[in-house]
């Protein structure tokens, strides 16, 4: 009865809605901007998360949730390492972030002090598009080696995001990769999206997207 | 009532291993070896499929399932393009293929004269890995690109698979890639795993692994 099974799935989704409405609502309460960073497995999630911390602390409070499909402290290790509070989730297998994950993550950090929450999603350019987690903004991080046809491939990651960072360009050189073919994909999907070409390793475009964050973060602060 | 969930996960799983169990009798009543590549998105599935049928025709005759979460069909037109017959599979979202998707892929195909099925999944290095689909070999293609954490990361995807093509070796000169510990991490899930290092883009290391498919074929024939 395929009828009954889209309506438990929709029943799923509305809790998890209900969830992640809460959890935004602590966090706005406690006057913290979140961000949801998704991407592909090795697209360079945790090494733009260390960086963007390195740009923003000591001006910035930051903190940071660690999503993880296995029970693996890698990258909250490297986070913790730069005297950022983490907090790593371990997902059990399950290939995607959801709300209560989110809101037992933020439980177990001290709201009192944080500008900016970042939480690193699982490695995954599908399903975590389809799960609120109650974050402020949805950022998707693509990267050169992955190839210019991934936004006609999967599309719903790139639909309801504020804003993509591609990465990885000081490879463009040695990959054919066709920007222009690439960007109009998106556009289709997402028209006028803020988009910042950078490289994590050579440090170009990085200051783009970090002038982005900080306006974000100042326009939110004041609501 | 998480005892209850976990039962309906395992009656679903139970339905799916049933339906592969069919579709991999009727395959190997046809003679047709088949395998199914899984990777991240981007690891280059499409294009080791393109050079492993350009190495296999016309000695053996190939058929291949694409399985897309969106309704394109840029995979399949490539394969179709090199004479091969192809059937696309949209998931519909759905971040895998599932054995009745690939029942519905195999009834399309005519299978009185085909060596070798070549299944590429949907890009998911987590959600593929749960779902058998009546497929003989399990492959996954990483990238140097992707970064040498992975095997830590994404444990399961390396458990059930018979053979490991480490792809975009001519990528190593630019990229911090520690080969000993990528594959150190492998060992640890999958002791003794037929391991392969290319480049597709180069051809380095490729005959190896078309040797490697060769000699399967051949077993699979004389059984």
């Amino acid at each position: 009865m395929p009828t009954q099974k889209v309506q438990i799935i929709e029943r799923i989704l509305d809790a998890n809605d209900n969830v992640a409405k809460q959890v935004e609502d602590r966090l706005t309460q406690a006057k913290i901007f979140a961000i949801n960073i998704m991407a592909s497995p090795g697209a360079g999630k945790t090494s733009v998360i260390l960086k963007t911390i390195q740009s923003l602390v000591p001006e910035y409070k930051i903190a940071v949730i660690e999503g993880d499909t296995a029970a693996v402290t890698i990258d909250a290790d490297k986070v913790s390492a730069l005297g950022v509070p983490a907090v790593q989730i371990n997902t059990g297998g399950q290939c995607h972030l959801d709300a209560v994950m989110m809101q037992q993550g933020v439980a177990a950090l001290d709201l009192s002090d944080i500008d900016l929450l970042i939480v690193e999603n699982v490695g995954n350019l599908i399903c975590p598009a389809s799960f609120k987690i109650g974050t402020h903004a949805n950022v998707v991080i693509s990267s050169i080696p992955e190839g210019d046809d991934k936004p006609y491939k999967y599309t719903n990651i790139y639909r309801g995001i504020e804003v993509l960072l591609i990465n990885k360009v000081d490879l463009l050189p040695y990959i054919d990769f066709r920007m222009d073919y690439f960007k109009q994909g998106v556009e289709i999907l997402n028209p006028g999206l803020a988009t910042f070409e950078l490289s994590c390793k050579t440090g170009d475009g990085f200051e783009d997207w970090i002038e982005w964050l900080k306006t974000r973060i100042t326009l939110f602060k004041q609501q």
